[in-house]
């Protein structure tokens, strides 16, 4: 291990703000798989290999086996949230997880209380929550927030914390003046700047007690430089937005494959079906905003109509979120791609994805977590763009745009991860063979 | 440019066995690019980038600025079919193309008239032609196609000569003896053995006389000993097999992103329809064969059951080719897949491509003989495994497992071009990136 | 015939206000019919046949051979538009019927100019017209439009008119006070009245002068009383509203069969994607309102779930269109629609349409104009439910609930037929066999 | 009632040959209904309605409050199968049902015992079966099934007894001179004629005891002259073949609406997937072409090239059915429909269903056993094609055409109720609606 990595001892505290359908989803499924009665299937930190060595690898240890994790034995989970609904009544309420594999973990899963939320109507309003702080200003909020995470790091003899964001979308917000720095940014929780989000308190309270902070919804959140200051005063892993989950998670794998052919795209359309607690607060077109601003972005940087105006240049893409009760947390999308090749003949593709939210979303919520705790034993701080390839929408150093290709995302997630442990790095695979062609020659 | 590498002076030949769809589009959208009529949009050597230079790259020409590679106005085409049409008459007929487009072309198409084939119904049951050598042995027939070719590059003042086969799957048929040593091979084309196929006499043609030979269908046709040292002895690239075009395409695209993210796959059903000649001679379940065994590989390489037998140690993967007339050259692939996350719950993709066959073939055929081309003026040859990126079951060298994953073959043609070039060959994108991460630290 | 029925003499005038895309394709294909370029594939009228007789029918006549309808020779085409372009530049723009099928028809379709449109903003935001009749009241654009009747009637020698509109889609309107009767509704036009939108000028114009009006858009125009009394009045038939072409015509089909089985249904989610003027005005919020409200009530009539509440009491139904430029006139519609058996059992059905607006409307305007005319000539007037087979949202007698069912629809439509010619009325199928089976008993 | 009609007293037994996937989700469903722990959604029988007086009907009752039929409290079930296992292990092996509603009711599926079948591998080359009669001749086979049935109306004190079979498709066998008569296939039972299946043993077994038989497989079985003339002679209701579950049903329901509108069809391809017995079963070809041959006839019946050959003469109809161990019972169908309108435009649907196949079998079941019961009852024999709305292929009597479309079969069906109990059969709603139009005017 490098000399400078600090190790796993101890346990990790997981707070999550935020115990709906995806929390309760990650919290049951670690508690199962600790059980064995169920494997975490989907992430990569628990189920992945790495490639090490020459070429194309001489070994492929196992993740969890390669950097010093912290093992799902010594994950203690809590959280906040706007309903009192301990994490079993949350889970068995949200549906995803079958009711039976949630009687074998009942005990464990109604330990798990929420605490109380930091939370405003304005920026979600078809929410109403029942379970809340009552303070004066968001100052205020912010140091009993902190005071929540001293008391659940003492009262489970914590060593560590990590704070991942699975709260609801707030509305779409622009970065003002409030939001440069350090100072103005606290001057505006003592005044309740209408510009500071719930979620904003959230993270300068995890980010000023060093706790890293990682953002799993299209908030701005830990996206301004207040924030990005302040992880850097206090030596303190930030990342985000938006946890990459179905339609966007197709859309990041295949329109790299449609760029690698140049295949020329004139019309990428979206739409979503969900009828979940996230399906409801994106219902409201001030929310939708948000989610909208974090997926569009993603097609232009992978195919740079800039670069390539003859195939990308008349690009028109068009995403929709609909609630649709009916389908509950099992997300639904539907894609149309509107491609061209040889002589600018048309084809299409259609990308019809069954898949459920949660279940995508919580080994995500686990990678991150883990990642960030390991990024901070590492000395690593700031943002951890690293992880980019867990979020739809990455938050980048010093306004870098961003990589939203998975496959260069991976690539550069396993590099890190070498690099921690002072393993080679890996060449493009392609070296070493073109290195054999020649030899044959 | 590389001191060994011989430049691109003079006419370059392209040879194509069978002149039916794929063969009359490659060649009609090369006439309508010279005039400028349309794009040859698809095709990478014409319309692709490559990155050089540090991290991401500080450069980013053209493909056809960076290496020499013959210009589309040295580019003269001909070739064998089983018909006599014309190409103008074959193009019309394979109503791929819109007859005004032919039409604008008419003379240059027409002034491009098939020799006699090397055929025999044996090996396609579902095809039956008329304009076919008559000779004693398959080593006469041979002897004929050398012929052909130096003819062709006679009266053409032809400098160099590469043959791209775009003729009809063959029956499935397996290694033997006879394919074990050059002379074992001349032994059986002089006995006509049967498990000499057709299209292994014009790569023993070709290759013989130091003419690149690349295989576009599933036929065994290079990969077998014979033909790799004789491809040895005449110092001449050789590759295949099977152009990578629709749902094969969709599937090396896809499948990494599931990997990627360490999702299981426990079903993979694939269909196709098809109206065209291919879809008339795959209608035979000899020929079908051919095809299925190129096509089924692909998963196990890309997802590596062995390795991770949690995630894809139960993938049933099913491939169906209909012969449906009504679609003609539209090809469509309907997939289901089945895959599983977080405690196994399953989810399912469909992807739904309404392609065009020899529109996503073409810039292929054009490519892999530009490239094969090259090749050999930079001294390349035996199998060229760096072109993978365009072939379902690429031949490799060594009996090497085969690299299907979209991106990393296209990293290999990447690094392989740089390497021609002596330009650095680049690591992976995240190597920079995490070392400005530890700066910022 | 029927001795009332007055026969398909002279000339028939279509007037078509709007010649947008579904007006000129309509026009260019009964053009192209005519010289026997293309088929009418589509119009019940010209290419369906009627079972006449005993039981399943001893009889199967064409309709055009059963009913004195006009023939496509004596049919002449005019119209209104808010843009000054002929018809061939307005098929032209629309870009639905090949190129050279309309230079083949160009002088015909030259000829045809549009009249100067009576056109509002203020009910179609996303159009802005150049060609538009500048009238200061509501009544004056009526006394134009009534001169512009008069004029192409007399101009082209026609012994009767029909109007069909094929305009757009207005924005939503309640029934108010100024639609409940004739007087107060041309108080309303002489004074401007906002509840009056430029469509209903269109049918008071022609309904006073005892010219059929079918109304092809989902707006209000001939569904108010007004309009309905005048119609009595002046023994003119009228009819609407919305051509049931893409989605809701197979929702049409699909539901009656769901309903057949007894398959319950609880959720129903239906996408458009569409890039010609239509899908361009339905981008507006208001404008789509009044589709919106055309489209839902389909459901509801068809699966009664006042009847059937364990079948259809929690059916969610919800239906987004989707300006969506790539597509052009190709209208593309999904469908997911959640289905449950026997014991509740969730099943899932998707619907994929990739349909041409105008190719599935043209034929509707044909029919509709045509059988129209006969039923004037029949004696029949009010309005004319027993078109409700072509129509979305059908407007009833007596405030009657719609038939939805498009076999119900059909059914009535060739009653009516039949009880035109005095034929026998067909008993349902089964009738018949059954007395069959007994008597085998 | 109508006199002749013999009340639902006592018990009815319903024995099934095949007590699989299909036989027990029926069961476990009746049973589940009578216990109020599920509802018998799917089945007509159970929750449909039907208008009965003048015009659009002034009475709406349930049909099992109309007709006489058995009530569910009153079924007995019983059957035979090639394994022992009883109904909860059948059920709980077939997983289509949950485990905790089988769990539920696990005494009562437990108590239901298969009696030993007849079966024979030359017909079903996929399955091999361990609790097999053993005779000398399918006369003796014929012998001891005749046995069987009388036992267990004996022991379960039952009034009537009907079968239904749900066994498998057995291989493709065409009419022989030995189905001729009822002779001429005693003596082949005699000396075991190859061309009597399995499956006629059990009906020649049935019929000849009075005892109703309805086939549910594509099988022959009921459909030769003997049967028929059996059926005849004991006065017994017959019927078949093969339930019309997922992909025909579809089929059934959306080309009569493809038809109503003229719209031409050149292409139909439907494939399917599915992973139980009756998958594995079709995966050999000649147990497949029994099948094919039944979904095939659909089509043309229903569109009538003969008739509109402009509409329908080119139509090309593919079918293929895949095993797909990964769907389970979750069978999926996947249509691509060719169609074209106005001036033969093309336009394309898809149709993706993801059904289950014993959720939509199980009602048909129940529904076609209570019918024949109350058929026999009625004093209705031999073929009963009123039933031809359960059924893919119907059988017909006298050789007449089969009737495909689902909404006509639905008009028979209720036709022949309303004869049944001397309502007023129902002329097509159109009839009344036009003379109120007529009085209107």
């Amino acid at each position: 291990m490098k000399e400078q990595m600090l190790p796993a001892e101890g346990k990790l505290g997981i707070l999550l703000p935020g115990l709906g359908a995806v929390a309760s989803t990650t919290i049951a499924g670690v508690i199962a798989s600790r059980k064995e009665l169920a494997k975490p299937i989907g992430s990569f930190t628990q189920t992945g290999h790495i490639e090490l060595g020459e070429g194309k690898g001489d070994r492929y240890p196992f993740i969890k086996d390669f950097v010093p994790l912290a093992a799902l034995e010594d994950v203690v989970f809590g959280g906040w949230d706007i309903y009192e609904d301990n994490v079993f009544q949350a889970a068995s309420h949200a549906r995803v997880l079958d009711q039976h594999l949630l009687n074998a973990i009942r005990p464990e899963l109604e330990a798990i209380k929420p605490m109380k939320a930091v939370f405003d109507r304005n920026y979600v309003k078809n929410l109403d929550g029942t379970f809340i702080k009552q303070t004066a200003t968001k100052w205020d909020a912010a140091q009993e927030l902190k005071k929540d995470i001293e008391t659940f790091k003492k009262e489970n003899n914590l060593s560590r914390v990590v704070i991942v964001w699975t709260g609801s979308t707030e509305k779409y917000l622009e970065q003002t003046a409030v939001h440069e720095t350090i100072a103005s940014f606290e001057a505006g929780l003592k005044n309740n700047d209408a510009a500071i989000a719930p979620s904003m308190v959230y993270a300068y309270a995890a980010v000023s007690m060093g706790v890293p902070f990682i953002n799993g919804a299209p908030n701005l959140t830990t996206d301004i430089p207040a924030i990005v200051q302040l992880a850097h005063k206090t030596k303190t892993p930030i990342g985000g937005k938006d946890f990459k989950t179905g339609q966007t998670l197709m859309k990041t794998i295949v329109a790299p494959g449609l760029a690698a052919r140049s295949l020329g795209v004139n019309g990428w359309f979206s739409t979503n079906i969900l009828g979940n607690r996230d399906g409801l607060v994106l219902d409201d077109e001030e929310n939708f905003k948000t989610k909208e601003v974090s997926k569009l972005g993603v097609l232009e940087d992978i195919l740079r109509p800039d670069l390539h105006p003859d195939l990308y240049g008349e690009l028109y893409h068009k995403i929709r979120i609909n609630y649709y009760p009916p389908h509950g947390d099992n997300k639904e999308s539907w894609d149309n791609i509107d491609i061209f090749g040889w002589l600018n003949y048309p084809m299409q593709i259609k990308i019809n994805f069954l898949c459920r939210d949660s279940i995508l979303a919580a080994p995500i919520v686990l990678d991150l977590a883990l990642f960030a705790d390991l990024a901070q034993r590492a000395g690593m701080y700031g943002v951890q763009d690293w992880l980019s390839f867990y979020l739809k929408s990455p938050q980048t150093q010093h306004g870098e745009p961003a990589e939203n290709d998975i496959f260069k995302q991976l690539n550069t997630l396993k590099q890190v991860l070498r690099g921690m442990m002072q393993e080679q790095t890996q060449e493009a695979p392609a070296v070493k063979r073109t290195k054999v062609t020649e030899k044959v020659i």
